[in-house]
């Protein structure tokens, strides 16, 4: 379970058997059913999370009391409410298991002491970050260009496995319409 | 001007005098003035940018020849299209001055000697890349659960100094609406 991480962790920097088992031992796993939540409104973000194998995703819930999703994590994503996790501070978010998952979850001592330890597991990090601040200019443009339509077919083709494996409801809150209107679309293509 | 860098990077990592002075000679500095692109869409985004003084902003031109704001950058802030900088390939971006601007560049391989030579330099870049994940999920959960209205004065309370200093029109294209309706808001609120 533990060479999905490393495996992960190999795609940006060299890491040996003797540090990557000191490592691991900074995560803890969790085995956690569908719909389990691993952060609450209101709660500390006190871990980063990898998924190992499943699926998570960070939502908040709107003044209608609607679950609106803002990030998904799939096997090999990391995830957490960065703002929460840095500063130790109450999260404005949820983090909930859209799956049966396996997650390795490292606390914030656990990770500042690991990159004192390694620190040149800063650039593997940096690198996840900056994937993720790329990824997200790149989701404004999409979401400002783009009519809702051509919106979902944008992201059919990026992210094929996501649109076949997430709830249509969940991806319908993700593009920022309506389950009806996804629908929609979805029955437009197939007729 | 150099020492607006290192203020900043010492806000996160300590660094001493010798090294800031080899750590400074990666950069170049730019005087550039007002509304000078530092990259086209189609060219690939070379350096990654830093703001000494003036303003960036990311865009870019949609179907109907419209340029949409993805993002700012004030002083203190960094600025690329990170997909097109990693990978060194063409951008779907463009990064224009907003004012006569002073900024130090740092283009791919220079920054990646850098890290090299300086790898605690990761740890810094990696908050920069957190800090702006951190800022994209509050701006998803932002679009997503404010009407337009509340969208500009949520903005206008976290960023004051932004609002009195973006032209209109650019802090609507940025806000997602048009700046007649912006105008409206801004009306409604002085009468």
């Amino acid at each position: 379970m533990s060479e999905v991480l490393r495996k992960h962790i190999e795609k940006f920097i060299a890491i040996d058997d003797k540090d990557f088992s000191k490592i691991r031992s900074y995560f803890k796993t969790i085995e956690a059913r569908k719909k389990h939540n691993l952060l609450t409104e209101g709660k500390i973000c006190i871990s980063n999370y990898f998924v190992i194998s499943g699926c998570l995703r960070l939502f908040f819930v709107n003044e209608k009391g609607v679950e609106q999703t803002v990030q998904f994590a799939l096997e090999n994503w990391w995830l957490a409410d960065y703002t929460s996790f840095s500063a130790q501070k109450p999260s404005e978010f949820y983090i909930q298991t859209i799956e049966k998952s396996t997650i390795l979850a490292i606390d914030f001592i656990s990770q500042e002491k690991l990159l004192k330890e390694f620190p040149y597991m800063e650039r593997y990090f940096r690198f996840i970050h900056q994937r993720a601040h790329a990824a997200y200019q790149f989701r404004i443009k999409y979401l400002y260009s783009s009519s809702r339509e051509e919106l979902y077919h944008a992201f059919n083709q990026l992210y094929p496995e996501f649109v076949q494996r997430i709830p249509q409801y969940l991806l319908a809150s993700y593009l920022g319409f309506t389950p009806e209107y996804l629908s929609e679309i979805r029955n437009k293509r197939i007729s």
